[in-house]
């Protein structure tokens, strides 16, 4: 409501960090960036947001896991329309960990984040947003 | 059809390349992974696929361009289905490029590969996919 104008980025309107969080919330899928062997990968995870964080769940000894504990990593969202060429996208950029915690495990637990591929997926990884940014095509 | 059974990687299925290669050409939104300033960051591109490698237009002087200059590279493609928990995910690793080559343009152009987003995108990016996997939810 404060903002006095609309601010253009090659093209895309850029959303306000309030605007960006509300739709980081409105999706269930999003995509984890992190490196591999020196390589970057893109892995898409279902996650949930739990005290402001990004919480997403893998499996122990996953290559996921592996890229993704005490790494600074991106994790993006994003939504378009085909038929009218509309959409967003929110960055996120943070630090990322695997958590051993009782209580963030039952948070996790009563926000029924729950992977949709099978497998034992008994590890948490938590990102904690530091930089959030968000586009939209205007 | 030469397949003798279905690898399971971490409780998804994994995809055959010309199955991974077949999804690729179905979809119009990816997202590119790159690294700017040491950090980690996804930008979601509309693109098409030319002489088996994707390409898509940017800025020039734009953040994307900038990044994705002679540098490897991810892209991720996905499709999932909220209400019933399916869905598949394309990951392309390869060289990027900013392609100068009058040829390519035209068949860029051919192809009918327009940004969705506004402003001048006369950069074209290609990626030479170098590996290519897929994972289905099973």
């Amino acid at each position: 409501m404060a903002d006095d104008g609309v601010l253009i980025d090659e093209g895309l309107e850029l959303l306000t960090e309030t605007d960006a969080r509300a739709l980081l919330a409105t999706a269930e899928v999003g995509r984890v960036g992190v490196t591999i062997g020196a390589l970057p990968a893109i892995f898409p995870v279902n996650y949930g947001i739990v005290d402001d964080c990004i919480v997403f769940r893998t499996a122990p000894g996953s290559k996921l896991s592996a890229a993704a504990a005490g790494a600074v990593v991106a994790f993006e969202v994003d939504d378009y329309d085909r038929a009218d060429r509309s959409g967003w996208s929110v960055l996120v950029i943070g630090p990322s960990e695997v958590v051993h915690d009782a209580e963030l495990t039952f948070k996790v637990l009563d926000a029924a984040i729950e992977p949709w591929a099978g497998g034992i997926r008994t590890n948490i990884v938590r990102i904690r947003p530091e930089l959030i940014t968000g586009r939209r095509i205007v």
